[in-house]
């Protein structure tokens, strides 16, 4: 049985980044730049006045001084003149320095009436100046290839005069969920069956993680069956089974799949929940085969499918953080699989976080996996632990999860 | 100067939840119930077996025994009769235990020939049998209104045979940017002009509360076109404007909408950056005024739009988590208005959060906008603190920003 670890690097080393669109700067939030950005100016474009006030010269604006009001400068109207010896223009927020001023008299610091100001307190060379470029300089980068793109982001694009940007395409991913005892929601449920939950929830993880999914028809416990299906998924960037992958007769994805030209890296791995996981590619087509239990289908979506959508959307070195939390409640040793176990997080008396895991890990129970806060992972052969241990753990909310 | 505390509470007090609309599953990723969710089933529906391998009898299965194959239990497939002293019914995970049965001999603890079964690992009465309801029962609250849904709950919505859910619609945002001196992305700009980050930054910031911008035609610093944008908001939910908020005679938002029938609640509030705040309504439209520096209207946008966005979507308790950090620079005392400097984190020697200001604080810095992961927070008249201090912050990825 492979190691999570290194099932994971195989995942994701078998995996390309997709191309590139362009997309309106309005569409852009949350998707991953394909290029850097660099700004197409400097901004601010000149020196520009920080308040509202009144552009003069330094050298003037001592306490008690009266100045002549020559004109005015409000952002977006540049004061075409200059301001000369014993001068004042009228300056708001934004607007450009005129040429001959050195500072800012603050409008609270000056007495204005018709064109005299009076100045009621000495100003300082240079102050209340914003100087251009103190933003940032016309070639400069503003954001990396890579990023995903944040409501900050894109109002540093838009400051940047962009408005397109080159973005990796959504990575299209096919759900394939398999199974004769399955239905879909407010489907008829035949005797002895239950509501599919799989294809859904690994379609809104996929969301999630930034890409598109493909939810396909639910696939009969049927070699051609999930042959048919799984040929509807051509040009997916990769493809999710979901059940049938378990260790039985009814294994029913590699035997389907093998005269579908499907070729096998792996099937097993040293994980709980979710020891049938199916590695290989389909044609073109890479093919992830997760397990058939809600939970273990989720735990490993998260653990695998998350990680190998953000690589195919041009996040390659993105995993889910590892976090450090208290234990709440004692645990016993681990086998030889790596544990996922589903948790609850807290705060401590003294600030730190806690983490406790339900009682209960039973793999098809989603209630719990819905109300979960955190994975706690536990190592193979890991040592009991004693509440109060510091353990790993994966907060859901960090993926979005 | 009001508070930004009671500014935000005034803002909260003001707002009630928009109504709902009907989704499918498949749409409700991301979007807050406006209703619980019940279990419409009982899950699973009857006592199912956990494992591959054989339903039988516990008191026959000891090790050693050989026991009779009568028929096999695929999931889906139920197996019509009963299995009596002596006999084994082939069963596969997920399938409904057959009358009789009351434990599972695991594949692995078995030896099959023809329709012969060797038992070699006494089976446990009740063993690898998940009991009908051991994840929910029909009629039990399964997801609570108020609840944005995570993949996990999508999952779990659709275990309950949910096909359409009940969630608030998404409330709509207009958003005016104001200015003489701003022009669209990638159209001519004006000398002295500055190209427009607000309005898009706020959109993608109303998309991450769960909310739909309506971006509005750039009013051109003038009563009547301001008066005239504003009339296109009609409908929204809520209008934000940004810019021509502040102090000098360019605060033209409320000369504007004076005559539009705007009832201004409060316009100024402690706070650093964003002295400049509009609350009030337009005749039935709530609208927040927020300055116009871009870092000013983002962090403006942050502490009082979001948790505004959040309550009109269903969400009203809803307020930035306020964390814990040791301070990585020294800071100086504090005036008397709230400070919410941005600043980077990373991990100190120990592993214990660390974040440090960035050095300077302009609020037309957009660039350190974008690179900031906190806002650190001051309250008014804070004294000096020493690195290492424990100070409160705001991480931006918790608020998907």
């Amino acid at each position: 049985m492979l190691s999570v670890e290194e099932a994971r690097a195989r995942i994701l080393g078998a995996l390309q980044p997709v191309g590139a669109e362009t997309v309106a700067l309005s569409e852009a939030w949350n998707r991953v730049l394909a290029a850097p950005v660099h700004a197409r100016l400097t901004q601010p474009p000149a020196d520009v006045s920080a308040m509202d006030g009144y552009a003069v010269r330094a050298a003037d604006a001592v306490e008690g001084a009266e100045l002549r009001l020559i004109g005015a400068a409000p952002a977006g109207h540049p004061f075409a003149g200059a301001v000369g010896a014993g001068e004042a223009v009228r300056i708001f927020t934004g607007a450009v320095v005129p040429a001959g001023a050195d500072a800012i008299l603050l409008q609270e610091d000056a007495r204005a009436s018709g064109d005299s100001v009076v100045v009621t307190e000495t100003v300082r060379t240079g102050r209340w100046i914003r100087r251009a470029g103190l933003d940032f300089r016309e070639g400069e980068e503003l954001l990396p290839a890579g990023r995903r793109l944040t409501a900050r982001d894109i109002g540093l694009a838009a400051a940047g005069n962009h408005p397109w940007l080159s973005v990796h395409r959504a990575p299209r991913i096919g759900i394939l969920a398999t199974g004769d005892e399955i239905s879909l929601p407010g489907d008829p449920v035949a005797p002895g069956g239950i509501v599919s939950s799989n294809a859904h929830a690994l379609a809104a993880l996929v969301r999630s993680a930034g890409g598109v999914p493909l939810v396909l028809p639910i696939a009969r416990d049927d070699v051609s069956a999930i042959a048919a299906a799984a040929r509807g998924a051509r040009g997916c960037d990769l493809l999710v089974t979901a059940g049938g992958a378990s260790v039985g007769e009814h294994d029913l994805v590699q035997r389907a799949l093998g005269p579908e030209g499907f070729a096998l890296d792996f099937w097993k791995i040293a994980m709980r929940p979710g020891k049938p996981l199916i590695w290989g590619r389909l044609g073109d087509t890479p093919l992830l085969g997760l397990p058939g239990n809600p939970v273990s289908s989720l735990v490993c979506g998260i653990v695998f499918l998350w990680p190998a959508i953000a690589a195919l959307g041009g996040r390659p070195d993105l995993a889910a953080p590892l976090r450090r939390a208290k234990l709440g409640a004692p645990l016993g040793e681990n086998d030889r699989r790596a544990d996922y176990l589903r948790a609850t997080l807290s705060m401590d008396a003294e600030g730190r976080r806690a983490v406790t895991p339900f009682e209960t890990q039973d793999s098809s129970m989603l209630k719990t996996m819905a109300r979960a806060e955190a994975l706690l992972l536990r190592a193979p052969h890991a040592p009991p632990l004693e509440a109060g241990s510091t353990v790993e753990i994966i907060i859901l909310a960090d993926l979005g999860l």
